[in-house]
Formats: structure tokens, sequence, C-alpha cells
């Protein structure tokens, strides 16, 4: 059997940056150290195939686990995908087919791919355990567990003392996924801190199989562009995984400057020591926080394109922003009949696919946001007549001009 | 189709003699008035086959059904029998084999068809649906469920409240036997008031597999023989629907006095009025409330065997009681070593089999109840020596002789 060499350093850092919980960390330093390839169970969720940097600080973790000679173990969360929410409660829960479930599957080990070496995992499907699962498994399964350490979940907890409903099929499924890890008799599993009672859940049921209790590890969940809630499709405040260089270059510019070192820390391989000094240059006044962004910016492309086309978002960045110029390739509106028919500039940008209703555009003009042909225009009632080249800014970095 | 005839005063009787709730009262009543023979629900535990004349109570309220031309389908719970309780929780919850389960359940029947026509009923077996129950079948029947209504009830309530475990396989029982109202779409569910949650629970599903809810009707549960805790095998005060008539009517006739009435009620067909006639002269001390006990003993041994044997009995009792004869058919207790070797009384009931523990027997005598050849014995070390035709008598109507 290979063996594992572990550094200090490297144990340093796989148990501590970018890490929130390390559970149980005496445990894990202790198998790390012992030179045994190791069983990491990640779960994914394919009802939800959308990645984002968010994503990619779980994905980094990951591949440090690789790079040490562990053997990961991505689940496919394909029958929880398929039956999806009964109970109605969450959207995001919806039934999905099959074939449906497993394009998505595959577009997430796609997306995947670009940190991890996708060759080297083996992937389990969720299906071929719970297939034939019997009533007596289930029945066997819930036996292992309490209604009251359920309760102290927070978010049931909350909703219950609350007077909200909470589903009894919400009992079941963070023992179907701590059953997964029974199923492939994992050693550590890895997720971000959302997933720490489900991982807790695990532990509790295991030695009820006849195994040891998995170890685990969390992440932290980052924060979005907008610098205030999580990083998440839902709210618009993502970088995903596979936007072009200059969306990601410029996102990542926009970043509020406090959660920039989060950043650094999970997304880049920049000791600790020297972004210390960076930072301590920053809070110093003696550096731009600009450019520690930019330094980001820079990073973060490379890392999902390469340095020429981080140098290259660079450039049209600084052209855009700095000089107030326009960027080189403006998507088109088309002068069509909705377009010419617009009486106000709110009517216009709605035409324009620039806004999403009528209160988004009204807001959009009286926040300033909103320029037609390089002028600002702050009153919703500004009378508005097509013309073919005219350009609409909105926001920082979203532009048309229009066709003809 | 037959339809069935019910009059008022049939009726009546079927929704308020021996019952506790009929659920929704209402609509039992339109439907039990339509003509329309009902499917009645009755699940029996086939883990617990020694019954008692608290079963008794049901089964002649179920045969009141029957008689209107009801069709009753007895769902035997071999599935939860077999699987028992994996929590560990419960003593009576053992795991038990096909063949054990099957052996109770026809014992079951035997003794049910001393008072309802077994011939006419339908058995189903849980396991003929829980058999193949899927994993995505148990997650469409939780997902109709909440844990707030489910830790409404007494029990789960209580136990969470005071930090008692409870298990979540707890909340899963509950959901399955709701489900087996779904299977044989049940309109009526007969049962005691222990079970008056299950039953709302199935009312609360069935509408979500396409079914109206069932209406249910419970009956009270019957207190035992010693007139303050409900019967039971395991508290010792239970009348066995296969006791002898001797054994029967003795216990009936120590029944405290309150009681009596809830007897008559539930376990004769003696109408109301005649009842309230004779325990209103029994108030007035116009009756011996002995004689009224006679004579529901008599209506007991009359049922269960026949009026013959209800008659010896009688004899039998009056002879012992009232003349303080001693029985005629005392069993004999071993000439053994054990005996020859005691010192005490308290070491002659142990040894005679008459007492189960020393502070049992110590409890017998300074309580009074210990007689050794007539004479009562009240003192503890009262000296013992063993002679053949020695007669002991513990209690009322425990009685032991000397072999030899």
């Amino acid at each position: 059997m290979a063996t594992v060499q572990t550094s200090e350093a490297a144990l340093d850092t796989l148990l501590n940056r970018g890490v929130v919980d390390a559970v149980v960390r005496t445990d894990l330093e202790r198998m790390l150290q012992s030179g045994k390839p190791l069983r990491i169970k990640f779960g994914v969720d394919p009802s939800r195939p959308d990645l984002h940097l968010g994503h990619a600080v779980g994905f980094r973790k990951i591949r440090q686990f690789q790079e040490l000679g562990h053997h990961v173990i991505v689940i496919i969360g394909d029958w929880t995908a398929r039956i999806g929410d009964p109970s109605g409660r969450s959207d995001t829960r919806q039934m999905l087919s099959a074939e449906k479930v497993h394009a998505n599957a595959q577009t997430y080990l796609d997306q995947m791919g670009k940190i991890v070496d996708v060759d080297k995992i083996e992937v389990a499907w969720q299906t071929s355990w719970f297939e034939d699962f019997s009533l007596e498994d289930v029945v066997r399964l819930c036996a292992k567990y309490t209604v009251n350490r359920m309760l102290d979940r927070d978010d049931f907890a909350t909703r219950y003392k609350g007077g909200q409903a909470v589903s009894v099929v919400e009992f079941l499924y963070p023992l179907l996924q701590a059953y997964d890890s029974v199923a492939i008799e994992a050693d550590v599993e890895l997720g971000g801190t959302d997933q720490y009672f489900n991982f807790q859940v695990a532990r509790d049921i295991m030695p009820a199989h006849g195994q040891p209790p998995q170890q685990f590890l969390t992440w932290p969940l980052l924060v979005g562009t907008d610098g205030t809630r999580k990083m998440s499709k839902s709210y618009d405040n993502y970088v995903a995984i596979t936007d072009e260089p200059n969306d990601m270059y410029g996102k990542v510019m926009s970043l509020s400057d406090d959660v920039m070192r989060d950043y650094f820390e999970t997304l880049t391989d920049i000791p600790v020591g020297v972004l210390d000094e960076m930072f301590g240059e920053m809070e110093a006044e003696r550096r731009n926080p600009r450019d520690v962004k930019a330094e980001l910016a820079r990073e973060i492309v490379t890392q999902f394109h390469d340095e020429a086309a981080a140098g290259a978002a660079e450039a049209e960045f600084v052209r855009m922003f700095r000089q107030r110029a326009l960027p080189t390739d403006i998507p088109e509106i088309p002068l069509d009949s909705a377009l010419q028919e617009a009486q106000t500039i709110v009517d216009a940008l709605i035409a324009a696919n620039l806004a999403t209703s009528r209160s988004d555009a009204r807001r959009l003009v009286q926040q300033g946001g909103v320029r037609l042909d390089n002028t600002r225009i702050t009153d919703t009632n500004t009378p508005y007549t097509a013309k073919p080249g005219q350009i609409f800014q909105v926001g920082k970095r979203k532009f048309g001009k229009v066709a003809g």
C-alpha cells in the first residue's frame, strides 16, 4: 500500500489555512501522520451545478488532500436530487429527471476539474445504495438518532421554537447523508461550515454500523462581491468558475476591501507571511488597496485561465475604469419596436433588457447608476428617443449599444 | 351491494356506550346511516398475544359493527413485530421471528373468536405492503407530516421537554401505522384511547394519498382488578380471556366496587336503564354491592364459557369465601429439602414458591395475608417446621398443601 508523507508545513496548511473546524483535530493529525492514504468524502448536490469562487475554496482544500496522496470520493447526491423536496418547502429542491441529474453532475465535475484532478477521484452515486434501501434499513437508521439531537440544529431549533413547520422528512435527510459516509467508509469528510451538523450526525451513527466515526474539516462560506452575504447565484454577488477573464477580473475588483484578506487566504497559495506584510503595508497606507486587489484579481484569473489572460484582463480593466473609457466589446441592443416606443428612460431600460422591472429601472436611475451616451441621468421621467449607436451604461460594468 | 340498516337505538349504542371519542361524530353518524357497508380497521400487535377483559371491551365494539353488516379488517402488525424496537427503548418490542409472529397472530385471532365472528373478518398482514416499501415511499410519507405536530403528542412532548430521549424512529412508527389505513382504505378505525394520536395521524395523511380522512372511535382502557391501574398482564391485575370459570369468577369478585359500573357498561349488554336502576338501589343501600358484583361475574363467565360454568363457579365461590371453606383443588407443594430446611415462616414462603423474595414474604406476613393451617401469622420470625398436609394460604385466593 502506498504511504503518504506529510510535512509539518503541509499539515499546518491542510488543517489551518481556510479551515473553520477540524473535528477531532488531534485524531485528524494522528491519521494524517500515520502514512495511510485516507478516504476523503465530498458530497455534491447535482441540483445546483452553477459553481462560483465559493465552491473553489472547497476544491482547493480537496486538491491539498489529493496532492498529499489521499483518495477523494465525490458523492453525487443523485438520489436526493431525483426525489426533490416532497414537503414542497424548498424552492431549490425541485424533483429532477435522472437525465438532468446526470447532465448536471457532469457539468459539476467539469468545473471541479479546473482545480481538482478529476481523473484521480472516485465518483460514487448515492442511488447505488439508496435504490434498494428497505423500510427496515430506514427504521434501523432512524433508531440510531434522537429527535432531541436533531432539534439541536440551529435551523430546526429556530423554526420549531418560532412555531414554523419542520417536516419529518427534514429529519430523514441528515440521516441519509450520514449514511453516505457509512456506504463509502469515509475517514474524513470535507465541506462548508453549513454542513457541520450533518457531518456530526455521520460521526454519531457510524459506530452503530461498526465503523469508527469519521473526522471532518469545514471551510468558510466565502462572502460575495457585495461584501455582506455569502456568495450565491441567487444573490447575484458571485464570480462564476466559468466567467470569462474580463468579467472575472472586473468582479474581483468590485470586492469590498475588508473581505480581500479572506479571498487571499482561501483562493491563493500566497504564504501567510507574505500576506501579513502586504496587508500591514496597506493598513499603514504605504500601499494602495486597489493595487492589492489587482494582485488578487490577477491571481484568480491566472488560476482559472492563465497569466496571459490575466494580463489582458488587467489591461482592459485599467483602460476602462482608470481612464473611464468604454470597453472594447459592448453587447448590442436590438433597435426593436419596444425600444422605439419607449417614452422615458425607465421604459428604455426595460426595453433594452438592462432592468428587470419598472421599480428596478427607477431605482437604478435614482441611485445615479445610469448613463446615456456618457451623461448621467437621475430623473426617472427623462424623455427618451431611440437612436442607432446610442450607448447605455448601467452601474460600473454593464454596457449596451443600440444596433444600426 | 348489500346495504346496512341502522336503527336509532343501534346507532346510539354504537357511538355512545363504551366509547370515549367519536371523531368526527357527525360524519360518523352520516356514514353509518348511509346504508353503505363500511371498511372498519382494527390493528393488532402480535407481539402481545395474552388477551384479557380490556381487549374484550374492544372486541365487543367490533362485534357491534359486524352485527350491523360492516366489513371488519384486522391488520396484523407483523412487520413492526418482526423489526421490534431497534432503538432498544421498549422492553415489549423485542424482535420476533416470522414463525413466532404468525403463531402469536393465530393465538390472538383464536381468543378474539370468543367474541368476534372471525370467519367474517378480513385479515391483512402489514408485511404485504411494507415488504416492498422503498426509501422514496418513506420520504414521501414523512414529507406529509410535521415534527411540530408529532411533538404535540403528550408522550413525546413530556419526554422531549424533560430532556429524555425520543428516537427518530418513534416518529416513523405512527406514520407507518397511519399508512396501514391508506393501504386498506379504511373508513373507520377502532381502538383504545391510547391510539387517539395515531388515528389522528392517519386522518391527516390520507387526503395526501387521495383518500378521505378516516373516522375513528376509541374505547376506554379498562381498569384492572386492583381498581387503580389499567388492566395489564404486567401489573398482574388482569382477567385473561382464557381464564378458567372459577378463576374468572373469583377475579371479578375481587374488583373494587367503584369500577363495577364501567365493567357492566363495557362488558355486558344489560341496558343502561336497568343498570341505572341496579346502581340506584345499591347506592340507596337496598341492594348489596356483593350481589351486584356476583351478577357481573356471572355475566362475564357466561360470555366466555356458558351459564352452567357460571353457576358452578358461583357455587364454588360461595362455598369457599362465604363459608370460609378451603377450595376443593389446592395445588400441592413438594416436601423438598428447601422446605425442610426452612427455619422461619419467611423461609417457608419462599421455599413453597408463595413469595418471590424475602422482602415480598416479609411484606405478606406483616400485612396479615398469611395463614398456616388456618392460623394467621403476623410475626416474620415465627419458627416453621414442615409437615405433610400442612395448608398455606396467602391472600384471599392463593393456597398450597404440603405433599406426603
